[in-house]
């Protein structure tokens, strides 16, 4: 019972994630999530107790996936830069929270799950500035700041690559290249921070 | 006559770009867009067609103020620099292009309008590398659409703003010190690039 209770609350959470990244979270049917995931819509009501409550279970579930996939180890900017690769390239191939993300700016601007999101980030910072002694905390929330944005804007807006690569942005190497320019981009304006401080 | 249709279209653009961009396309709803010019919908369908070609409409005319009031000037870094802080003041205080671009990017991820969005783009482009003749053209193309990813995303992403500085993403002073955070990112990002040149 417990195991078909967590095995159904997954199943929901993949499907969820799934039509609120290619939908929003104003254009999610809650039918089609039942429908995907096999299970009676009703579940999603007594699980989650609303569409606006499943999202925010999505996001925190993805959220929980990543901080389980990627974290800033070492110390410098390679540390920084390491990070940054491997965040670009969890966002690219797990597109899912990257899109929410930017859902939830246009949507609602507010975060969901702003306590454990926001704990969250802040336990980043304080890893980059353990790696970064250098930069100091206001300096530190930009840099990540920034490198979220472009991390999570690559996946979330093609029509800008496409405007400015044309058939480049789906050449196989152009995700590669996205990826050395938004590593480049962190590197150097944590060097020129530092060099700076 | 000729007149009155110019105005009648003014006033259908300015409350669609409203509409677009406060609920993308999919979630824009062509009645409302009509209330709130007070022009009758069947205008809508006969001067732009349908709903999605108001979009397109909509995003031209919005693209081309941009490019009237924005444009690259000057020589070096300082160009480039000084181009990103008036991006970043253009789209802090009129969010709508950014937001629609990002709306698009999550819905449909095709650009409207491609042909001209695209060759504005080309123009700035080559416009950059007049004024730093040591960008190669894939390199300025990837430093244009850094500077737009991140222009764009402070006015649609309040969300990780909220997420990254808490009570100060509302502090008077945070769109200045996000606006200075872009500006050094560029800058930085460019001395790299043509300091390996």
């Amino acid at each position: 019972m417990a195991w078909d209770t967590e095995r159904t609350r997954r199943l929901l959470l993949d499907a969820a994630a799934g039509e609120f990244s290619a939908r929003g979270l104003a254009g999610a049917r809650v039918d089609r999530i039942a429908a995907e995931a096999g299970v009676n819509k009703e579940r999603i009501y007594s699980y989650f107790g609303s569409k606006e409550g499943l999202f925010t279970a999505v996001i925190g579930d993805r959220l929980a996936a990543v901080l389980d996939a990627v974290s800033i180890t070492g110390s410098g900017i390679e540390a920084l830069t390491d990070y940054a690769g491997r965040i670009f390239d969890y966002h690219s191939a797990h597109p899912e929270l990257a899109r929410l993300t930017f859902w939830e700016g246009l949507e609602d601007g507010a975060p969901a799950a702003e306590e454990a999101r926001a704990a969250a980030c802040a336990r980043k910072v304080a890893r980059l500035r353990e790696a970064m002694p250098e930069l100091d905390d206001y300096a530190a929330r930009e840099l990540l700041l920034t490198l979220v944005t472009l991390c999570d804007g690559y996946p979330s807006l093609p029509n800008l690559d496409r405007l400015y690569f044309g058939d480049d942005a789906s050449a196989p190497d152009r995700t590669a290249r996205r990826r050395a320019a938004v590593v480049a981009t962190v590197e150097a304006l944590a060097s020129a921070l530092t060099a700076a401080g």
